[in-house]
């Protein structure tokens, strides 16, 4: 049996099943997002593509951009971004300010919100134009010149951030934000808004399938960084539920609140499913049901 | 360059850094073990094996044989263990007490002392003699009849241990643990007492690297519950640094506070460790430190 | 109006209330007391005494002992105890053992259970007999020979008490229990099954009203001790509701899980309630209604 | 002996003993203090005034002012502000914010800053124009035109006042902010950058000695609210050391971290200190030791 036909069958087995998730309602704007929406996009190293249901249509990435953002920023200043972020995972998100005050402002890692601040304040001191040059950077790993912010989504997080705030202004307390808290957040929310498809997300991280490379060979990061990286989305990449991930699905990956999830199987793959409703835990409902019977019928859980 | 020149390499690189670790104080009879003992063995699921320095000397396998003892309790009640306890890392030690709390008594996951406990517990409810099923059950894992407790050490732990007497005793208080509290104790410094050499470790451990089958051929645990064992290990194997671990090394695996660490290269090798002095997350410091150069000489980092 | 005619307005009103509290059902034997027993006892320093409802039966004091054991304690060494347990209120419940971890083993305050462990340990290496001793201090201060432990009481929790054995044993491995927790923990469940009635309860603390000293002039505890173990009954004497209780009532006190509670007018009287329901808080519900009703309509809030 | 010669008294032995106290570092402003400062003023209700020291310069008085923030928002809402904000102690000010995560955005009490925050913004929603609405009560109370706001400490503040804009943003995500936070936060500070010398403080607070009247007659506060907030300055006037300062003070009380306390002795006298260098729990080293043995020395203590 091949990807397409497993694709397919997982995709009619998931499309109709009671989907007990919820739309991330904290967000006004991704309230908004049609529910039902659903689809599935593999790119393989070998340059495969197959994509079925909604995957041409895209979405609000999230969260799935702290990964280029971390991978853009591990490229500047290498391993001495590990002095202001940890590689740990967090336990319960119940936990973040009582372990960011135990941590005297060092997030656990670069995947919370808490370090995700830290690491957009690493880029805006490094880069000349944060958000013009991130973009570029983005476009550039999935060789898209369309891929942009959303202004609607960042305007619409910036109305009601008022935890982020809070997060930003405590690390920044501590010393570990150099620059000003509301430029930090700002330019969070705007990573925050990159809108993707499905096909164009399993492009933009097939990188981290291919040994740090584009599949046009352009070098993004060495070959043990990129190994750092994906060891960091198996053991944090899913907040609460990333122990469950690994159990379940077992390939490094990251989701994100707008219902998209990525997953990486090293020198073979990567797979994007995008669905919008979400588990108690934050992470697609359908999403993380699809990866599961993926990786099982392929047999190809990295563990 | 093949795995015994690799092995050699790395074995002299480390063997006279300086170490910067300590013995684990706090168990009376572990503070005496020698801290110049340093052993290496692979076991290979094509049946090769190779060792060196002290990789034929005994010692205390503590935490690693809680692995072992999940092994058997998978085996038996399958995915019914996981409404006692959890499969998420548990941030930092700092917190166990608390979580504990706010998660009910359930703990985040086996290889903590609070899950190892209910595993425990788990296990002598469905033995009929559990210390001696239990070490019969490990010595078939590695065909080897002459493994078994150390009643010195055992007796060691049980004298200064109210932490974990704590422990059971408050995890009791939530209904999670069904027998006394006192026999559950026992069993569990008792499993934490095996000894065993390098060879014998990832000889025990080859199962997780074959499917789920010794090497003889015999089933143990599922191919499925193989893979989700080794993503356990990956996530929690190794306390507050599992995510480093996970980062430098790239393997799943567990370590003891005797100084051995086991890790795990799913369909290829087992390879164990032994060094008595820990860093100050409690794992062996030289025994991160040869894997972490093995798998990068290697290439065989699972990411 | 006098005492006697606010005390018998008091009762009628409260007496009918719908008593929305609970019976603490955690230990066995407190579960079966009549929840519809309802007492209050007065006495004065100028040897006033008045009583209503059932202030003649005896129920079991359970925390309210915890006073005693530390005057007691402060008597035989003074400001020394001081070094082993606090004098701060402890915030909500919830953090009582990450507040332990926190502060190495001391406890916040004596009348948590952490501390009253500890004002345990030291009567132990103190008294030669502490079992005897404590309760001839204990008669000598009521100058009533009858009051007694419960057996049955002490043996009811002692079969439940998981929760307090974890604690004692927490307590022991940062140091701060001299002797054998077991030891330590029969002591404390034999404290707090002592069983008074209103009268003799609000007779027994009358020295906390009267300078330190008895009715019948036998110096307990100096002056200045005596304020002290006041103003540590105001902030810590009923747990996460001491800043409720300050403020609707107004005097030092503390409440038992029994359903008691006395409360000190320095230099005026005691009073002593008992009804077997407990608030969401733990405390008697009518109690706390008693004697805010009473210490409005006598005006004598402290404050 | 009479309070002038306790006071005297108390003065000469307190103002040269090692005084190792340290000034507020984190509010620049406040750093610049000259720490040799040092004064006390006793007001009482039968109109008898005595001061000593630098008892005629005005100071931060910082926290105290919560206080009359609180004053002004029982007077304008009664019972009502407290679904708001609790009436508890909080423990250790190293649980402030999971305390405020576990609370759902209730303050434990309104003499912490998160507290103060939701009273700051229960007084912009109520007053007409709340900076100056605020210090016309203040100068109400005192009798006393000329006290005013420091621009300068208030702007100090404002440049460093990380933390606390966490907190307020975090406060607003749990809904319980009403005005944004910048508001309230400006607002905050403004009240915490009142100026006073210790005289004006003691007559300020004189009404909470006098059954919640001024000297002048004028109702502030019912009695009732009165006894009331004298007994939540008992039980968390003093951060982490309220305990403390019941257990060796006796009376109901403020601090500040300009080095300023007020205490109260209801139906007796107010008493002010001012000496800038603070213990390790931010109150003034000075004023605990002067309040100790003022009210040792003339059995004044409450309890």
């Amino acid at each position: 049996m091949n990807f397409k036909e497993i694709i397919e069958g997982v995709y009619r087995e998931v499309k109709d099943i009671d989907d007990r998730g919820k739309l991330a309602s904290y967000i006004p704007e991704l309230a908004q997002v049609n529910p039902k929406r659903f689809g599935i996009h593999l790119s393989t190293v070998d340059n495969y593509q197959f994509g079925v249901g909604h995957y041409t249509e895209r979405f609000s990435i999230q969260s799935i951009s702290k990964v280029l953002a971390l991978t853009l920023a591990y490229k500047i200043k290498n391993q001495r971004i590990w002095k202001r972020v940890g590689i740990e995972p967090s336990g319960t998100s119940f936990n973040s300010l009582v372990q960011l005050e135990a941590d005297k402002g060092i997030p656990r890692n670069p995947f919370i919100n808490a370090g995700a601040m830290v690491i957009a304040d690493i880029l805006i001191t490094h880069l000349k134009n944060p958000k013009k040059d991130f973009i570029a950077f983005v476009r550039s790993l999935s060789n898209n010149p369309s891929i942009d912010y959303s202004e609607t989504v960042a305007a619409s997080e910036k109305s009601v951030g008022y935890r982020n705030v809070a997060l930003c202004n405590f690390i920044k307390s501590f010393g570990n934000i150099e620059n000003h808290p509301q430029v930090v957040l700002d330019f969070y929310f705007d990573l925050c808004s990159i809108e993707m498809n499905c096909q164009e997300l399993s492009e933009t991280f097939l990188f981290l399938a291919h040994d740090g490379k584009t599949l046009s060979g352009t070098p993004v990061l060495t070959n043990h960084q990129t190994k750092r990286i994906n060891a960091l989305m198996q053991t944090c990449g899913f907040y609460d539920e990333s122990g469950e991930f690994a159990f379940k699905v077992g390939l490094p990956g990251k989701s994100g609140v707008g219902g998209g999830i990525i997953a990486i199987n090293p020198d073979r793959y990567t797979i994007a499913v995008w669905s919008p409703r979400l588990n108690a835990k934050g992470n697609s409902y359908k999403g993380v049901r699809v990866l599961e019977k993926f990786t099982k019928k392929t047999e190809s859980s990295i563990f």
